[in-house]
C-alpha cells in the first residue's frame, strides 16, 4: 500500500503500482473519463503509468493547460501515425503541442503534401481514433533506440537519441507508430473526437537555415466536434478582426521595406485616431497630477549602464551609434524610465515635490528578430504612454488607486467589459532574488493588495512572479471574441531609483530615496490601436472612429451642399465625408450601412433649404431632419457622456 | 590719366596713381572722411593704395561689412601695438576681424594679463590713435620678412611667413609696430573713437591642440563713443535675454551629460510651452488642409541611399546602427523628407490626391561637434514643425501663398513685427549645376516671384543662391534688440520626387512627377522657443506664456481661497499658481510685478465670500475685483483676438 496525497491536502491509501487513471476513477468514474493527464511529485505523469510509492498527485482535465498539452501532443503523434500509413517513407522531426494545436515537421521525401490532402489526412487520423488504440510508454536503452529509428531511417530521430542520455530515454506507441518522446501523453487516442490540419508552413531542422527544410504541419483537436466548430468559427472572426487587414483597409497605418520592418508609418486617418487617443489619456492624466515632458529618442552609453540596460539586454539590442568625432557612444532608447530619472534628478528634490508624475508619449526602440513581427503588435518601434511616478513608500498604495482609476476609466471609455487583475509577489523561499529591503515589499505588497480591495477589484495574487525589483499589478482584457490581451501594468521599481542615486529631502530634513512605478495603461500606441482594432472589428466607439457620419446627396444636384454640410461640422470638431458616387441613395444608403459608418446624413431640395440633414443612426434607424447645428451637438454630447 | 568706373557704371578721369580715398574727395570731402575701404577690379584694396591703371572701384563706409571690416582689422593691429607697449616681449600670433569686433591670439611670455588690466589696454589704446598715425603698406620679400621678425623673437610670425610665397608678401605699419598682413585697412587709426576689451579666451596655435596655448583677447572698437556704449547696452541686454539662463530660471529645459550633450530634455513646463506652440501651429495647418503623419525616428540606410543623404553627409552623421542579427543596417533620421516619400508611394495617386500636405512634428538627429551645440540654437536632436506638399507643377504658386499665410499668421501672433524676405534663385550662367528642366525652373522661380507680388512682399532676388534641387524663399526677423534670426524657410525640390520615382496619374491618364515643397514655419521647435525667449526676454504673449496669472491672498488666511481660484481658472484653462509665501501683499505684489506675470489677483476677505478676485494687469494697474470666470471669459477672449 501506497499513501496519495491530493492537492487539498487529504491522503488516501492505494495499492502499488496504481495509475493516475486508476486513482481518479476511485474518486469517479465520470471524473475519471475526462481526466487527460497528472503530475506526480510535481513531474509530468502519464495517466496510465503506475505510481510504486508514496506521492502527491494532480489531476488535469481539458479545462487546465496541462490537460489541452497531453491531449494535443498526444494529437501530434496521431497526426504522425497518419501520415506514416498515407505516405510511406516520409521521415520525422519533432511534433510538440503548441498554444492552439500541435504541429508535427516531416521530411516528405518523395511526397508532395498540399492543403488539397487536408481533408484525407484529417480522415486518416479519426480512422485510426475509432481503432481506440492505447498509447503504450516504454523505457529503452540508447544503442536499442538507435537501432529501432535507424532501421526505419528515422535520420532526425537518431541525431536526436545521440544527444540523449542512455537510460533517460522513452518511447510512446499507438498501433504500427512508436515516437521518441518524453511524454505525458493521454492514455488511449479514443478521447480525440475531432481533427482540423489548419496550415502548412516551411520550418529548417532544428531552426538552422544550413539545414535541410522541413514541412510543418499544423493542426488542432477536440473533445468534441462542437468545439472544433467554433474553434473555426473564431478563427474565421479572428481573421476578418485581423488589425492589419483592417488597418489597411481603413488607412490607418503602412509599412515600408526601404524604411524597414517592424517601423509603422502611420498614416493621416492613423495619424489622427491616434492623436486623438492621445489628447484622451493627456487629459485624464492632467486631471490627476501627470506633468508631461519630452526626452530625446537617445541616451549616451553610459546612461544604460547606470541603468543596468546595458548588461542586461545591450548584446541583443540595436547596436550603439557612434559619432564621426569625439568617439561616443549613444543608444537607441529602449525605455524612457532613464531620461526620467535625469530629469528628476535635475533638481533637488524636497517631500513636498513628491509625488512627481512625469508622463511621456515616449517613443522607443528594441530589436526583435523579423520573423517575430506582426502587425502593430509586435514591432521594432512603438509609443509607450508612459510615466514614472516617483513617490515616497507610504504614497505607493495611494498611487496605485489612481493609476487603477484611470485604467478603469479606459476600459470603460472604450468598452472593454471584461477584464481580470494579477498581482505579482515575491517567492517568499527565494527572498535573496529581490532587491529592496523585506520591510519595503512587505510595505508594497500589501499597499497593492490593500488598494485592490478598496476599489473592489478582484485580483489572482501569484507568488514568485514579480520582478526582481519590485510587486506589480497587471491587467488582462477579454476581447469582443473571447481573447485575453495584456493591457496595463503598474510596476514598483526599488532598483532604478538606487541605481540613478535618487534623492529627496523629507520633511526630517534627512535624504531619503523615493520609490518608482512605472506604468503604461495602452502599453503602447500601436499595440493599443490594434488591440481596439481587433476588439471592434473596425467599428471604433464614436469619440475614435475616423469617420462619424457619412453624408448622401440624394442626387448630384446635391453634392455642393453636401460638402457645406462636410464644412460645418467640421467647424463644430465632427468628422463627416460626402459619398458623391454616382449611384441611387438606396444603393448608398446600404453600402454605408454595411461599412457601419455611425451616421447617415440624407441631404436633397429640402434638406438644402432649410440648412437640415436628414439623420439615419446605424442601428436605430430614422432620426428625423435636423438643423446641421443641432446633430453636431447632439453628436457632441452623446460622445461627452462616453468620455466624460 | 587713368578711368576709374563706378558701381553705377558712372566713368571719371583721374591721373594715375589715385588713391581711392583721393576718389572719394573728389567726389566730397565729407564722404571721404567716412570711406574706410575699398575694392579695386573687385580686389580688396587700401583706401590710402595708389591705382596705377584703368579699374571699377567701390568705396565703403562704416554701414557695410567692408567698412567694419577693415575698421576691426585695423583695430586688430591697434590692440597689438598697445599689447607691445604694455608688455615688452610678448608674441604676436594672428588677429583677424570678425563679425562683431575682432580679437588677437597673443604668447603674453612672462606677463600674466587678466580682466583687470583691460582698462589700461583700453586706454593705451586711445592713447595711441590720440598719436593719429597712419597704417602703411609695404611689399616684402621673404627673406627680409623672416628676418625683420625673426629679429623680434616673432616666432609664430615666422612660422606663417614660412609658408607664404616669395613677391606675395606684405606688411602693415602703425607707428613702431608693424604686422605681416594681406589687409585692407583703414588709412589712419584716428577714426577709431571708442574701444573695449570684451574677455579673454584660450586658443590653441593654428588650433592644434598638441601646439602652445595662446590667449585670445577679443575686443571691440567704434567710430563713435555712443555706438560702443550702445552695443555694451545691447550685449547686457542679450545676456538678460540669453534663452539658456531663461530656459533654467524659468523650468523649460536642461541637459544631462549622462544623456548626452545638445540632447534637450524638455522640462513639464517647457513640455507644455512646446505643446501650446505645437497646437497653435496644428490647428492653422490643419485649416489649410495639411494631413498629420507619424513616422519612426529611423531608416533603413537604403533609405539614404535612394534619397542621396548617404552619399552625401553619411560620413559626418551619427553612424549607422547595426542589428544584432540579421545584418541590417539603420539610420537616426536626419529629416522626414525620406519618410514622407514612402508614405507618398504607400498608395497610387491621382491629380485629385494633390496636393497633398503630409505634415509632421518629427524628430531628427544629427551630429553636430560639441563645440558647436549652444542651448537650444544648436543641438543634435530637435523637432522639426516639418511638412512636404508634393503638387502638380502649376499649384507651386498657389501653395507658395498659403504657406506665405501661415508664417505672416505666426509672425502677427508672436509679435515678430519686422521681417525681411528673400528668394534665392539659379545662377543663370551656370545651369548646368541645378537638377530639373529649365522650364520647371523657370515656372518655379516665376511661381515665387509672383506670389511675393501677389502678397505684397518686398523680397530681395539672389540670383546663385538656390540650392541644386530648386528655388527657396527664406524668412529673416529681427528680433527686439535688432538681432536678426532665420526663420520659415519654403523650398521647391524637384531632387526626391525623381529619385524616389514619385508619381501621379494626370488628368490625362498619364503618369507625371510631382514637385514636392519643403516648409517649417518655426524651423524646429528647440530653436523657435530660444528665439522667442530671447526676442521676449522671457515675457511670452499671453496665449503662450507657462503663467498667465498669479493669485495674491492677502494673508495666510485666505491661502485656501486662493487655491480654489487657482482650481476654478485651471477649469477655465487659465494657467494660475498662488504666491502663498509669508510676505506682505505690497511686497507681492511689487515681486510678481517685477516677474513680469501679466496678472495679479488679489484675494482677500471680500473676494472669497464673493467668488470673486481683484484683478490689477501688468502695465495697466487695477481693473476691480470680477468674479473669476468673468475673469476667466475676459482672458481668453484677450487671447482669441490674438491668435484667431
Amino acid at each position: 500500500m501506497i499513501n496519495i496525497t491530493f492537492p487539498d491536502g487529504s491522503v488516501r491509501g492505494y495499492e502499488s503500482g496504481v495509475t493516475p487513471f486508476q486513482v481518479a476513477e476511485s474518486i469517479s468514474p465520470r471524473f475519471a473519463a475526462d481526466v487527460l493527464a497528472a503530475k506526480v511529485n510535481g513531474q509530468d505523469w502519464d495517466i496510465s503509468r503506475p505510481i510504486a510509492e508514496d506521492a502527491s498527485i494532480e489531476l488535469f482535465k481539458w479545462d487546465s493547460e496541462e490537460g489541452k498539452h497531453a491531449f494535443w501532443h498526444s494529437s501530434a503523434h496521431l497526426l504522425a501515425e497518419a501520415l506514416q500509413e498515407l505516405y510511406p517513407g516520409v521521415k520525422f522531426g519533432i511534433g510538440p503541442a503548441i498554444e492552439n494545436g500541435f504541429y508535427y515537421d516531416i521530411d516528405p521525401g518523395e511526397h508532395k503534401i498540399t492543403s488539397d490532402d487536408f481533408k484525407k489526412i484529417e480522415d486518416k487520423m479519426m480512422e485510426l481514433v475509432a481503432r481506440k488504440e492505447d498509447i503504450v510508454r516504454a523505457d529503452i536503452s540508447k544503442e536499442d533506440a538507435l537501432k529501432m529509428f535507424g532501421d526505419r531511417g528515422e535520420t532526425y530521430k537518431c541525431e536526436l537519441i545521440s544527444e540523449l542520455e542512455d537510460g533517460h530515454i522513452t518511447t510512446y506507441t499507438q498501433g504500427a507508430f512508436t515516437d521518441l518522446c518524453r511524454g505525458p501523453h493521454i492514455a488511449n487516442t479514443s478521447p480525440i473526437k475531432a481533427a482540423k490540419i489548419l496550415s502548412l508552413a516551411g520550418a529548417y531542422w532544428r531552426g538552422d537555415e544550413k539545414r535541410n527544410q522541413l514541412v510543418r504541419v499544423y493542426g488542432i483537436t477536440f473533445p468534441k466536434k462542437k468545439m472544433l466548430d467554433e474553434y473555426l468559427t473564431l478563427l474565421e472572426e479572428a481573421k476578418k478582426r485581423d488589425h492589419r487587414k483592417l488597418g489597411k483597409e481603413m488607412e490607418l497605418f503602412t509599412f515600408s521595406p526601404t524604411v524597414g520592418q517592424g517601423l509603422p508609418l502611420w498614416l493621416p486617418k492613423g495619424a489622427a485616431l491616434r492623436d486623438r487617443l492621445e489628447q484622451f489619456l493627456r487629459k485624464i492624466q492632467k486631471k490627476y497630477g501627470y506633468l508631461q515632458v519630452i526626452t530625446p529618442h537617445i541616451g549616451n552609453k553610459a546612461l544604460y549602464v547606470t541603468s543596468g540596460h546595458w548588461a542586461k539586454y545591450g548584446k541583443d539590442s540595436f547596436q550603439p551609434i557612434h559619432t564621426p568625432e569625439e568617439g561616443e557612444e549613444y543608444m537607441l532608447k529602449p525605455m524612457n524610465c532613464p531620461h526620467h530619472c535625469e530629469i528628476y534628478k535635475s533638481s533637488p528634490r524636497s517631500y513636498r515635490d513628491l509625488p512627481m508624475r512625469l508622463a511621456e508619449f515616449g517613443t522607443v526602440y528594441r530589436y526583435e528578430q523579423s520573423g517575430e513581427l506582426h502587425g502593430l503588435t509586435r514591432v521594432r518601434g512603438f509609443t509607450q504612454d508612459d510615466a514614472h511616478i516617483f513617490c515616497a513608500a507610504d504614497q505607493i498604495k495611494g498611487e496605485f488607486l489612481k493609476v487603477m482609476d484611470i485604467i478603469l476609466y479606459i476600459f470603460k471609455a472604450l468598452d472593454f467589459k471584461n477584464y481580470e487583475a494579477q498581482i505579482s509577489l515575491r517567492d517568499p523561499n527565494n527572498k535573496e532574488k529581490y532587491i529592496g529591503s523585506d520591510e519595503n515589499w512587505h510595505l508594497a505588497e500589501n499597499a497593492i493588495i490593500e488598494a485592490c480591495a478598496e476599489k473592489g477589484l478582484k485580483a489572482k495574487q501569484v507568488e514568485g512572479e514579480a520582478a526582481f525589483y519590485g510587486p506589480k499589478l497587471d491587467f488582462m482584457v477579454k476581447d469582443a471574441i473571447g481573447r485575453r490581451w495584456q493591457l496595463g501594468t503598474i510596476q514598483v521599481d526599488y532598483n532604478l531609483p538606487e541605481r540613478f542615486g535618487l534623492e529627496y529631502t523629507g520633511s526630517d530634513n534627512q535624504k531619503h530615496r523615493p520609490v518608482m512605478i512605472h506604468r503604461a495603461p495602452f502599453g503602447s500606441m500601436e499595440r493599443f490601436v490594434a488591440v481596439l482594432l481587433e476588439h471592434t472589428a473596425g467599428k471604433l466607439p464614436l469619440w475614435l472612429i475616423p469617420e462619424q457620419a457619412v453624408v448622401l446627396p440624394i442626387s448630384e444636384k446635391f453634392n455642393d451642399y453636401a460638402r457645406k454640410v462636410v464644412e460645418m461640422l467640421d467647424e463644430e470638431g465632427v468628422r463627416a465625408f460626402v459619398d458623391d458616387r454616382n449611384e441611387k441613395i438606396g444603393k448608398k444608403i446600404r453600402d454605408n450601412e454595411l461599412k457601419k459608418v455611425p451616421y447617415l446624413l440624407i441631404v436633397g431640395e429640402k434638406e438644402a433649404q432649410n440648412d437640415e440633414i436628414s439623420v439615419r443612426k446605424q442601428g436605430e434607424g430614422d432620426k428625423g431632419s435636423m438643423k446641421i447645428v443641432n446633430f453636431a451637438a447632439e453628436l457632441n454630447a452623446e460622445i461627452a457622456s462616453m468620455i466624460k
